[in-house]
């Protein structure tokens, strides 16, 4: 039986996880990986699920560049944040043949287009994840709950995608394909314009307590969301800000990523999920007051942030 | 000749200030000071301004409530910042005779309604300050620049206003009267509702680093406040949004006064600033989608700086 060929990009807090569990459904898993590149070299990663076990995963290769990548990819998956000083075109370049299929697990809206015009005819698959992962130490991934991960392809039909998620489910973890995975974007979205840039704005501030004082805000900025999503083709449910609110009530004390990031004064991902937003937005001519602010708060946030490190918590 | 008695409430940055101004034209000025009343008791106020000079200003009588004051004063002219905490009728009743003239020489828009209603038979004078003045030590007083006052009667002719404001003149500072001090409150608003929130939202970004990134957002939340002055029927000159933007960008560094406070842990005036003006646009229809995030956010800081002290800058 031929194995699958799967080269991480970006092994962190959420590649080095989905990585680990299809090398346990017996995927040859590479890695593309800087920062930890030599402690993964010496040892490999330590897994620590909280509803998996612990063990080790021992990617096949080790590399720096996509060009080191010795064979053919039959799948990519870039697990990087989207921020601007990241080329993904790039970054994987030259690791991709003409059966790669490039998969997204990455937070954000339009985020796939670059991708799709710069490799149009191989597969290219979004993937969603709802996961709660830390990278706690250099090659050290802590799992603490959830880790469900929908994938759909943007150009091809979902034959990939399925195969993908039965690797996941071989190794434990739930997923599922999505005939529409620019609307689960949309969706997902909801919760992320609210309540990363609100909890970097209140200086880091419990979903909990944000909802509590200012739930007339959340819903507001959902349905400027949830109008966008519509004019571009992708209405959401009825119900969609409702099951959203509640069980964000029922959420435990959660950092959001932008919060974790501000705090370590690295880059947010202000325009894959703002930005990107309110563009759209503006192509329907769908008016978002308040998204606009939220934004320019958190461009103001952002150039505070480098001058100066932050010294919140 | 009837010396003039005036009772200066909260007689910090800008009431000490003014109280020896007052004093050094001859009035007799008492005031009612809390955290600073042992070291005025015994040395005064120390006045250091960079225009006028050095000089200590001692009251005629030093006060902790407006019961003990001797004498019927004929201006109570009160300084304190507008916040809930503060009863601003509870805190002059006991001083406030037939003939005395109210002054308030504060933030914020519809600030004077609650002193109007309290006091229907009293001259109640409305008063703005252009000022740039700290307390940077108890009853330490540092006057940068500016000083200008703008006084107008909300309920009678502006004699009483005309004679302070001469007062003023005569030790050397800027004054005038306004027949609409109302919608010159309006005019100050639309700088304090778009800088005062900004700088803390941004956790302290000048006034020009917001305006170099953020002139759209600006323009925005002047605009908002202009539409709600329209409404209520204070008209803003064509030119007022463009005015302040440009004498902004001439402006030197400057931390605005929500940014001090919060800094210092200190209660903000969101709800004299911010939030009457939503009150005030609600009550005319009128939609101002960005002032409604800008006090929503400000409502979470607030929250977050009564949970923990600051550690910004």
């Amino acid at each position: 039986m031929k194995q699958d060929k799967i080269l991480i990009i970006g092994a962190g807090a959420i590649g080095a996880f989905y990585g680990a569990l299809f090398a346990k459904a017996g995927a040859d898993v590479a890695t593309l990986c800087r920062a930890d590149y030599q402690i993964v070299q010496k040892q490999g990663y330590l897994i620590e699920s909280e509803t998996l076990g612990t063990w080790t995963f021992q990617p096949s290769q080790i590399i720096k560049n996509a060009s080191e990548y010795v064979g053919k990819a039959d799948y990519i998956i870039i697990c990087t944040k989207i921020i601007p000083e990241t080329d993904r075109v790039k970054l994987i370049q030259a690791a991709v043949d003409d059966n790669t299929a490039i998969v997204m697990i990455q937070n954000g809206i339009n985020i796939e287009e670059e991708l799709v015009q710069a490799f149009p005819d191989n597969n290219i698959i979004s993937g969603l994840a709802f996961i709660c992962s830390n990278r706690v130490a250099p090659a050290h991934i802590h799992h603490l709950a959830y880790g469900k991960l929908t994938l759909g392809s943007l150009n091809q039909d979902n034959s990939e995608a399925e195969h993908l998620s039965q690797l996941l489910i071989n190794s434990g973890i739930e997923a599922t394909t999505s005939p529409d995975i620019v609307g689960s974007r949309w969706l997902k979205c909801l919760w992320n314009a609210a309540f990363n840039p609100l909890s970097v704005l209140s200086d880091g501030l419990s979903t909990a307590q944000i909802l509590n004082t200012q739930e007339r805000l959340i819903r507001i900025i959902m349905q400027e969301v949830s109008a966008i999503a519509k004019a571009s083709g992708h209405s959401l449910a009825d119900d969609s800000i409702d099951n959203n609110i509640q069980s964000t009530y029922l959420m435990p004390p959660y950092k959001t990523s932008m919060l974790l990031d501000y705090q370590k004064g690295q880059s947010m991902e202000i325009e894959a999920i703002l930005g990107n937003a309110i563009r759209t937005a503006q192509s329907y001519q769908v008016p978002c007051p308040t998204l606009d602010t939220l934004y320019a708060l958190m461009k103001l946030k952002e150039l505070k942030s480098s001058n100066y490190s932050p010294t919140l918590d």
